[in-house]
Formats: structure tokens, C-alpha cells, sequence
């Protein structure tokens, strides 16, 4: 018997260059995951026309259409359930997500960071990094729980910091790293390889 | 005209494995910088008999003789004073430095801290940082201020942490990270390549 990929949910606000890092894995053959479904808050999210160009289906949902972010949450959380997403992957996704969402997707819910957390969560960490001068930087994937950027730590990768350093060439040597840990991350989450141990995630070996 | 070696003080209070680093390194030909005085607050401190050993002036100076932090603080500046000192190295120096102390030294006191500041200040570092869950751990060399690990930061290292490891594995793998990193911040003082801009820590090319 063959599995079926996994299926996993997109939720982007913006350009969308982690989700293009996505989409390009899931499409390799044999990666045990597909995107089944993209979301966004923003109309004009390019995260939107990628999952277009890529043959995805994918959903504007605006949250002037709701009253409050619980009913947001919830008419999002309808449409992955709809989409029989089984993990949702944040990627560069701008709303801050309710607790109801967070519970309702505990342990199926990965977001990814530029910074070596716990040091710089959130906004502008590589701001955050350059100001602090710190020499190594990073990203890091998560499970999401009810804080802001701390849950469990899945992956993470170091990058240098240069002098020269600007926020956006620190930004993009982070990205190259980002890109690189997302799919993997779902890889391993597909593989069923990633156990949760306290705060520790737990890397099993493959079965 | 050669410049003489710059002379730096290292106070330590255990097993001394940074000091021995840093003596190693110091006694290499061309380095510009030599040990001019340890200075211990504990009496069996290894690190007074890798000084003795190394052929360094070393100073068992006990906090008993002194009424409070300020005056011991005092007395140690004193040493460092008659030894000619021009920068001094905390390596495991377990007492934290007063104010005054930190202000007569300011910009030529450095430490050296098991993590990748500003993540773990303060005290057992690696096993924060087990207990957190992180995947990228390291170690930090910077500048003391007022701060517990606040200070600008010199040099940064980083190294994996493993699902086996324990305190003891990950400490011994920053420890390698520490004793090159060490070394290598006194090397760029010496050379007076290290130019403080706010909290960055800029290195100057060659001269």
C-alpha cells in the first residue's frame, strides 16, 4: 500500500518566496506532502498567483468579510478542513492567529522565523539581529503555541552576520536557509519522525 | 620599532580551560599579546596552577580580606594596575564584577559566555538551552557593561545541539568553539582592530 501525501495548508500574507520553497518540494516525486490548499488575508498576496502558476487551489479570504478574528480564524480553519489539510505551514502570514485556531491545529500548526529564537521574535527580527549586533544569525521552523514565536523548536540553521551587513542582504542569507529548512521540516513532520517532548521536538529515526 | 605585546589579565575562578586557551595561544611567536597576571578569588582554583605552570604571575586574592564587592573589586584593580595591565579576560570568573569595576575597565573588559547571546545570559547557559529545545547552540565573546551578558558582542560561534546530547556533550562542544573564539577576540584587541559603534562591535580591516 502506498501512503498518500500528506496534505498541508498554506497561509500567506505577502510575496510568498517560502511558499514558492514549498510548493517546488512537494512537487519533486516521492516527497511524502503536497499543498493542498494556499490562503491568504491579502488580495493581492503574490503567495496567491504562485500557488496559481503552480496549480494549486487557492483562497482570498478577506477579513473584512468578519466580524471579529475568531470568526476569521474559524472560516479559515473551515476551508483547510474542507481541503483535508492535516498540517498548516505559516509562511510569512501577517495576521496574528487566535487561540481557538492554535488549539483547534495544536501539534499540526509549523510557522518559520528569521532569527535563532528564543533570541528575536517578532517583527523585523533581522533589524532586531543588526541593531543587537549579534555575529550569527539564523531561522528557525516551530510548532505554534499561544505565544509569540515559542514553541517547540523543529529546525533551525546559523548564518553570519557582516559588517556590511544590511537588513536586507542579512534577510536574504537567512531566506536561503529558510527555504531550505521549510520543506524539510515537512518532510520530517510527513515522515511522522518529529516528536514532541516538553519544549523538546524529537527527531525519530526513519522507521 | 616592534610594538611590545599588549599585556591582559585573566581572572578565573575554576578549572581554568579558557585560561589555558589563552596561554596557549599568548605563548605562540608573534602573538600580540601576553598574560601578564592571573588573578584568582578562589585558593584551589586550577587556573593559579596553569598560570604557575605556564610561567605567568598569578594571585590568589580572597574575598575574605575584604568588607565588601567594592573593595575586593578595588584590590583586584590594584593588581592589575601594578602588573601593567591593558585588558582583562573574565574565564570563568564566578563573581560578578561591581559597577566601579566595570567602569574602570570599560572597553578593555571582555567575557566569554556559553550561548549565542542574547539568548541564555546569565547562569548555565547549555542547560537553558537543552531545556529550551534549541537545535543551534554557541558561544560569545563581548565586552562587559553593567549588564549580566548585555554587552556589545566581539566574536559569535555556533554549533549543532543533538537529540543524545546532554549538559556535558554540549558544553564540550561549545568549549572547542570557546577556545578558538577566545584567543581570536584578544588577537583582534591587540591589533586594535575592534572599533565599538553603539551595540555593534565592528572589525577593522588590517592596517
Amino acid at each position: 500500500m502506498i501512503d498518500e501525501p500528506l496534505r498541508i495548508g498554506v497561509l500567506a500574507s505577502g510575496r510568498g518566496s517560502n511558499l514558492q520553497a514549498v510548493l517546488d518540494a512537494t512537487a519533486r516525486p516521492g516527497f511524502p506532502a503536497r499543498v493542498a490548499l494556499v490562503v491568504s488575508d491579502r488580495e493581492r498576496a503574490q503567495a496567491l498567483e504562485r500557488a496559481a502558476r503552480a496549480g494549486v487551489p487557492a483562497r482570498f479570504i478577506s477579513p473584512k468579510d468578519f466580524g471579529d478574528r475568531e470568526a476569521y480564524d474559524a472560516a479559515v480553519s473551515a476551508a483547510l478542513d474542507t481541503a483535508g489539510v492535516e498540517l498548516v505551514c505559516l509562511a510569512g502570514y501577517m495576521r496574528i492567529v487566535g487561540v481557538a485556531f492554535v488549539r483547534r491545529w495544536s501539534g499540526r500548526l509549523m510557522n518559520i522565523h528569521p532569527s535563532l529564537l528564543p533570541a528575536f521574535p517578532g517583527l523585523h527580527p533581522q533589524r532586531q539581529a543588526l541593531d543587537h549586533g549579534v555575529k550569527v544569525a539564523g531561522a528557525t521552523v516551530h510548532f505554534v503555541d499561544e505565544g509569540v514565536d515559542t514553541g517547540p523548536i523543529i529546525l533551525q540553521a546559523s548564518v553570519p552576520v557582516l559588517d556590511a551587513d544590511t537588513e536586507e542582504s542579512l534577510s536574504e542569507r537567512i531566506l536561503v536557509e529558510e527555504h531550505r529548512l521549510y520543506p524539510e521540516a515537512i518532510r520530517l513532520f510527513a515522515e511522522r519522525r518529529l516528536r514532541v517532548s516538553g519544549r523538546r521536538v524529537i527527531l525519530e529515526a526513519r522507521g
